[in-house]
């Protein structure tokens, strides 16, 4: 029934509009309260969230899911627990709402301040993961927002539950119940009615596969943040440190290789290229790391007795997500530089080099939201950053580029103040 | 032809992209001689300009367009003096690019910088008025975006000869030519092409009418930092100095009608309607201000001998753009900011009182760009804040909210300077 879809949807937002007025003059304790609140439900709610949790695996293997795909549906006692502690951690952090950003007296005497204040209402769309609905449920509200969280129907039942839990803490709290709403229906033609509300969300926040995310940008007349794939680079200076290289690929490419800020790329400056990649290759290779070599790296990777495969074109602009690195000898930093641009996708790239003006070219010229110096591509992270959460990393280069945190979940407005000033 | 079309906008957006990188990485000095040598060109070419301009001002004749649009349309030797004199103001203020917004150390000695970056590419798309080619140009150039630019039909051949001009300049200064890109045609469908380009473009700002901007909203799959009407409000308080006041929304209601900060909507608290109202009114009037008033209000307005008509409700969240305010008495300031909220566009919205308390809760729970104390609303505005230049007023919430000057018109991305550090 499209018709009622649409009314159901809308009237939720309508809601989440009028309760993220409310929110945004909330008072920080009010806001940390009801998180205090929810984080001793979830610890007293075990038996109601396993007992919600097991209709949607239970589901999930009538489907048959994967074995990784049901392990990331899976609330166990331990995963709810860490759960609760999570949003106690959120409840500690500084309430980035009224935070006075700039300040300035006009010649005419009015005064100027640049306030943080909440987005007002995000929509949160993500998939099947059994944590994510109360990670950013928590962060929109600690940053004042309103937030609307339209989950995959895999996790429908859990998400539910923990809804209920949600509500009850804002309503205990002072709080309006409408400030975190669940899209209560896996119908898609529910999401492209949401998509289109622009007059009542403010910001859509896409979390999971390419495909969903291309999905929301290409339906959503609200502006949406997103992060499309982690093409990340580490590129072998020709005054790279030897060890340092070495512990630094290793740890970028093998650390943990599903995530987005994992290297897939390496680089390597020729001179130094039959030095060091023999000895990076082989640490890979004690690692399980698969190489994917161009010409020149296969040569000298075989000459070294390190297993390698040539790589195909589209290797070199590849997500692998797994352990498997594809391999390139390049003759300068120009080329190092220029490839990064080319192939790569603005995420997370670093330079291995002992030599500073190298280092700040590479830094100045790659164009990616987080550019590394003799460090780890995997410290693009929100808690990293020290940032204490992260909703996402961002790689667009509107409003919040690399992690994102509460900050990045504000807006602001001006507030100006004067004594009868009129424009002349 | 579409397929050729298709061509012609992507690789005019791929060489865009291209000229991103390396004005990324230009000297301030070089940015601001291209501008220099762009001003000195314009004054130099008074008379291909008036040429070109000519063949537009002829089309909008024949085309039957009004004296206001041609108005707009048409480039006097005075305006582009004008014109050359504003290219050489953005090329003296300060660049934005480089700045270090933000700087820390992380307890395993990781330093991080938060560094301002232009956008990249920025596509601006507009319509018929003769400045806006240069000045979206000149800001972008100026803060290191490669931009395209795509005018409405009714100035294609104005818009071509400046921008032959403004490659020049770039050549002779060294910059590539392809920073700055005009969008050869003025068929509708390069507009959707190019709207798709997410690849090669990283932000549109649509400059023009409602329909315009809701047009590229809905069409983008590119960031769109937008600019909807401006429906705003004066709030005259209980504690309203009664000068201030009626020197205040004269002001804002007449000094210039037609944009987007002026007022057109005033609430009167109604413990000072009968006493504020029939001044405010009557000052209004002198100005030849048409006032459209609720029954409380037309009642006191009539019988203080102002002309009134009564509102239709429409009238209440309209932007009238002319010399109409709508009129009405409210019962607190509780129930003002909800009508500001409910019936506003989160523009530009002031109170005029005299207690503290009363402009703080306005300020605070007024969800609008810019909330005013005691004051014109017609502040909201780049050169009156101070920014120097502006290229339009965010009604957006991400990324820039209110005026957008050049620091508004860049990204950031984070430098990460290690010793070799790797994540546990």
């Amino acid at each position: 029934m499209p018709e009622n879809l649409e009314t159901l949807v809308t009237d939720l937002a309508v809601r989440a509009r009028a309760a993220s007025l409310e929110l945004a003059v909330s008072a920080t304790q009010t806001r940390n309260a009801a998180l205090l609140d929810l984080a001793s439900r979830i610890d007293a709610s075990h038996e109601i969230l396993a007992n919600a949790n097991d209709k949607d695996l239970a589901a999930a293997k009538a489907n048959g899911l994967s074995a990784a795909e049901i392990d990331r549906l899976t609330l166990t006692p331990a995963r709810l627990r860490h759960l609760a502690e999570s949003v106690r951690q959120v409840a500690s952090l500084a309430d980035p709402v009224g935070e006075v950003m700039e300040e300035s007296t006009r010649p005419n005497g009015l005064r100027l301040q640049k306030v943080r204040v909440p987005i007002g209402v995000v929509g949160v769309i993500f998939e099947a993961r059994a944590n994510v609905a109360v990670d950013c449920a928590v962060l929109c509200l600690k940053s004042g927002n309103a937030s609307i969280l339209r989950g995959g129907k895999e996790i429908f039942e859990t998400n539910l539950a923990l809804a209920l839990l949600i509500s009850d803490s804002l309503a205990i709290s002072g709080l309006p119940r409408d400030s975190v709403q669940f899209v209560p229906t896996t119908d898609r033609a529910a999401l492209q009615v949401l998509l289109k509300l622009d007059k009542y969300i403010h910001c859509i926040i896409p979390r999971g596969g390419e495909g969903l995310i291309r999905f929301v940008a290409q339906n959503s007349t609200i502006p949406v943040i997103k992060h499309y794939t982690g093409v990340c680079f580490v590129y072998i200076d020709k005054d790279a440190d030897p060890a340092m290289a070495e512990s630094i690929v290793v740890n970028a490419k093998t650390q943990r290789p599903g995530v987005c800020n994992a290297a897939e790329q390496l680089l390597f400056h020729e001179d130094v290229a039959q030095a060091l990649l023999p000895r990076v290759g082989a640490a890979l290779a004690a690692k399980g790391v698969k190489l994917l070599s161009d010409d020149a790296s296969a040569a000298i990777l075989k000459g070294a007795g390190v297993a390698t495969e040539l790589a195909a074109p589209s290797d070199y602009t590849k997500e692998f997500l797994d352990l498997v690195a594809a391999v390139r000898v390049v003759p300068s930093i120009e080329e190092a530089i220029a490839t990064v641009n080319r192939d790569g996708s603005a995420h997370s790239d670093a330079i291995i080099t002992a030599d500073k003006d190298a280092a700040r070219r590479f830094q100045a010229s790659v164009d990616s939201a987080v550019v590394l110096w003799n460090a780890s591509t995997r410290f693009n992270d929100g808690f990293e950053f020290g940032f204490g959460a992260e909703i996402g990393i961002s790689t667009d280069r509107l409003h919040a580029r690399g992690p994102m945190g509460l900050r990045e979940l504000c807006s602001y407005k001006w507030l100006v103040t004067g004594t009868g000033q009129i424009r002349a």
